[in-house]
């Protein structure tokens, strides 16, 4: 049901990056739901996190475990998000980071938890502790088993993998998320795990990763809600060069361009298959005096419910699209001078409807499913790009069936 | 349909202040969408509009004439906002306050035009200047009519009346309201009018409207989605008392009351006429570093698909409460102190599940079909409540549907 995505296409391995997977009986039995990734030493590890305040314990511990720059293990499990759980929450995070390290021999601190689920109830500690050794008795280096056990209320699971030429050798890149509701990434989406087998040391990996975010999956919104648990991992395993990209070096930059099209193409699967989505909406400010203008102008648009519900009807209610940019706290808009978009066909200008603008032209591209608003303020040369879907009836029923 | 309000109560009519409507055929033929309010000389008259950047052309020329504190008539229309119409939408609120001048013999400057209905279309000016002549014909002090004429798509007609003896008189105020969805107001709802046989002068009567609507008006939303035509416009004919009511003396405090109580009233219809609404939902923030603060959680909360979607569902997954507290942008808020109470029964305090919380005890007041969120930030003494909806099946039907 995604729109414009209809499979998960061939996933590439790299170099120095293992997935197991198994079946923990989490929350329902027989669904895989507890995924284990093995990296190999000498890799370097980055990671953003949700910005909520109400963070869940694994984004907690994970957080500490990365500053000891030696991360070895990633324990993923789907279900249950372990957030809103207290003490004990974080008791049960380090439990699982001590029981994966018993197993496999490494330092509780090597490895870093993700959970994902409900939220306000305790892991079931038992099945977890019992899974993770199933998990690792089935490593691999194939992704599609590790982008199926990540999904929750997604409906396809995805990834994408990338190759690019760098200083004469070919360097992978392959990623795979999950989310598709209480999705506006602060800081990533639900949880999303990327790996190249590029060397890059830690502290350039993490700055190029925060950077890289800004621009894909900070401007992705389903519902505006920013999760307790967003993770993003990205992991250089270094096996494709024995040297390490310098940072604005042809190659470093190469990678970095390489590393946005992947985070772009993943940030937008999940709105792509965003709950109830039946279209796929790029909106666009440019024009704007600065780029937080034009970011808040494009999240007003990407959140207005009647805007998202205009989408869904495929009706060209333009006064809705002029309403949200009215009330996006912009200070001093000349409304004289803003014009409107919607594909190519210019709707407003000078305030108004452009005299050219018909209600069949409109209509045209409403009845497409992959649209771009764009709005020109006119006042600079700021712009900024948001993401997002429509408002169907399938978002209603998703979100109130979701527990029953 | 509109929860706990089934139809319109008695109004009493306000000395000085008389009512015309008429089916001028704006939009549909035969339905009442013009209304002609006449306000008896040497009354005082205030306002509040939208802070929209798009504010339509009515709402431009209401801020210019109110100014001339001479306003002796309001003509509302329904059926078309006269908003994003530029030049000429100007043209035309400011022809409609002149024909009617023409009609009554008074100054274009004296009369107030008032536009609600869809966005970008051009005001049909036979037909209402031909609807004024008809509407003034049938001039009484009956509210009912008005009341009906004033609604889009609002299920019932909403108004409300209060009495109160002040300083020795008895003191009437009755207010009328429209509006169902593009309700957050950053001023007032889309459309409300009041009036009252106090005597007040115009300054005192603004400073106190603005202070009402504080507590009233601008704590309501349905949607997010400030509209470009709000209008808030309190009329004191001064009937009942020869003297003004003084600023402080307890004569105006009891009026100032009795304004907050019908205000509250009239904000609250609007949320219990919400469109698609099945739950009225008062969302309460305690224990504040400042008024500020708590408006931002309990908006957070208020705007939150998920937590709306679950309201609907009447389902107590309070997870997505406490994300939207998280997300709300409290600087330091020290989640061990929060609580958050569904009616009487607390379901998080100390970050996690209370310990005496069961499903069955969220549940219970899930059922209800008015519900109060109390969340405790234990950080201060400010406090902020705010009222909205649930998002049903409906609300996406409505908005999808709205124009076709």
């Amino acid at each position: 049901m995604a729109v414009g995505y209809h499979a998960l296409p061939v996933l590439l391995p790299v170099a120095g990056v293992r997935w197991g997977t198994t079946a923990a009986g989490i929350k329902k039995p027989g669904r895989q739901d507890l995924a284990v990734m093995e990296i190999a030493t000498g890799s370097a590890v980055a990671g953003v996190f949700t910005r909520n305040a109400f963070c869940a314990a694994p984004v907690q511990v994970c957080k500490q475990h990365l500053q000891t720059d030696q991360t070895r293990y990633l324990v993923i499990n789907t279900g249950n998000a372990n957030a809103g759980t207290g003490a004990r929450g974080m008791q049960d995070a380090l439990t699982t980071c001590r029981a994966f390290a018993a197993l496999v021999g490494c330092a509780p601190e090597q490895v870093l938890p993700f959970s994902t689920g409900v939220i306000g109830e305790y892991l079931p500690m038992d099945k977890i502790t019992a899974g993770l050794v199933h998990a690792l008795s089935n490593s691999a280096s194939d992704w599609n088993p590790a982008a199926h056990a990540i999904m929750t209320t997604d409906t396809l699971p995805k990834g994408v993998s990338l190759q690019r030429n760098i200083e004469g050798r070919t360097i992978t890149l392959t990623g795979i998320v999950k989310g598709a509701g209480m999705i506006r990434p602060d800081m990533a989406t639900l949880l999303s795990f990327i790996a190249t087998d590029a060397s890059l040391n830690a502290g350039d990996l993490q700055m190029l990763l925060q950077e890289v975010v800004r621009d894909s999956f900070n401007c992705i919104t389903v519902d505006g809600d920013t999760s307790t648990n967003d993770s993003l991992i990205l992991v250089a395993t270094g096996k494709a060069h024995k040297t390490r990209l310098a940072v604005g070096s042809a190659g470093f930059l190469a990678f970095k361009a390489a590393l946005l099209e992947l985070c772009q193409t993943l940030a937008q699967l999940v709105i792509r298959d965003g709950e109830g989505a039946t279209k796929f909406i790029t909106v666009t400010v440019t024009g704007g005096a600065d780029k937080d203008e034009c970011g808040a102008v494009a999240f007003t648009i990407a959140h207005s419910p009647l805007v998202k519900t205009a989408f869904f009807a495929s009706d060209p209610n333009w006064g809705r699209i002029l309403a949200a940019v009215g009330r996006a706290g912009v200070s001093a808009l000349d409304l004289s001078k803003v014009r409107i978009l919607l594909d190519d066909v210019c709707i407003v200008a000078g305030g108004e409807r452009h005299p050219e603008y018909t209600e069949a032209r409109g209509q045209a591209v409403m009845d497409r499913e992959e649209i771009t608003v764009t709005v020109d303020l006119q006042r600079g040369v700021a712009s900024h790009t948001v993401w997002t879907c429509d408002f169907s009836h399938d978002y209603v029923r998703i979100n109130a069936e979701y527990r029953t």
